[in-house]
């Protein structure tokens, strides 16, 4: 069994809230664990839902992590340029025991160069660009590849810590938690993923992501020269 | 169809942070919404995970909500007996379309005297209790009785906000916020219930509730005496 003994959540303006809500009430019940939110200052971050969050570790103060998870959100364009992001995941990974994203973050590891060679997951819509930074895309809502976990979309980031606990602590832990939280689900539609959406529901969904596509891959153009390079 | 403008959480210290996340998340996408985290005063808030949330809006600043949601968590006990945060709630309710609770959030509810006679839910572990507020308990993952909405534990919100979109808003927006947040589950473990929990896994959960419970259920004969006074 692990010694995790520091989690840290990378924040970053305009993230997902549920990104990284979802694995921080899972992992955080983890015996003796203390769990840092990270962000380049200490403060308030601003997430998709409003200026709700506060992290309370900058990068500078942040301890050796054991555990890192990048949560992702419309905020991961700006992100995976961000130097001070990328060097502090780059610092932080030759350290810690596990590297692991939620949804788009995942594409802030590969622009930190954290994917190549590994197989990974991400949110469906953006699945296949994993590829660009040398990841071996899965389509599987956790992924697991040695120290790196990674999770599909938003809400997948549940599964993913509990499989996390399960993995590294044991089932009964991960039982012990789901209950705790009720984590019975039911949802009261089936849409969840776009084999089950009707038409006109993805239809509606893609049109949420297609103004921000083009912008998305030219980052990713960007940044995936600097990894090449 | 109902016109909600404002959406507000009620926050207060040593909630649980999922329990609003999950409903925040889903019910933002409600086209046109603003939504508030409302405390006695605006500023940062704890809750179980850490010193990690911000209150963009005080109760005196709140405008008139058409939909609250209170949260639940170990602060409940404390919230079940603050004036400011039950008059809050007395006042908004009497202009709100909708009231609403997650996990033992309805407890809040019920000390502010909105249970009275309406069907509920709440977290499995403290669902018996909901009758010593004159609600009707129905072991339901959400409950719906007129323009009452309650969840169950924690992670229920997310199946709760969906049906209230899918309520409100009908079945497409449901599924298309659904396939946004990839909510497709698939819990690693099978233990979201007590049913379905082994019986060392309901011990061990137990273990972390049993030594609060009495406390909590002394708060509750004190309030509940005087919501009948």
């Amino acid at each position: 069994m692990p010694r995790l003994k520091h989690i840290g959540f990378v924040l970053f303006d305009d993230l997902t809230q549920l990104d990284f809500t979802g694995p921080l009430q899972v992992l955080n019940r983890i015996p003796g664990i203390k769990t840092h939110l990270v962000a380049g200052r200490a403060g308030p971050v601003r997430t998709d839902c409003g200026p709700f969050i506060l992290a309370d570790t900058s990068f500078a103060d942040c301890p050796q992590l054991d555990l890192i998870c990048v949560p992702g959100g419309w905020g991961v364009d700006a992100a995976m340029e961000d130097a001070a992001t990328l060097d502090f995941l780059r610092q932080q990974a030759l350290g810690a025991q596990f590297i692991t994203s939620v949804c788009t973050g995942a594409f802030i590891l590969g622009a930190a160069g954290l994917l190549e060679g590994r197989q990974a997951t991400t949110h469906w819509r953006y699945h296949a660009a994993l590829s660009r930074f040398g990841a071996e895309p899965v389509k599987a809502r956790v992924v697991r590849d040695g120290n790196l976990f990674t999770g599909g979309g938003v809400t997948a980031g549940i599964d993913f810590a509990l499989t996390i606990l399960r993995e590294l602590y044991g089932e009964a832990l991960a039982q012990a938690v789901q209950l705790g939280l009720e984590y019975d689900p039911a949802p009261p539609v089936d849409a969840g993923s776009p084999d089950k959406a009707p038409g006109p529901v993805r239809d509606a969904v893609e049109a949420r992501f297609a103004p921000r596509w083009d912008a998305f891959l030219e980052v990713v153009d960007r940044v995936t020269v600097k990894v090449d390079a």
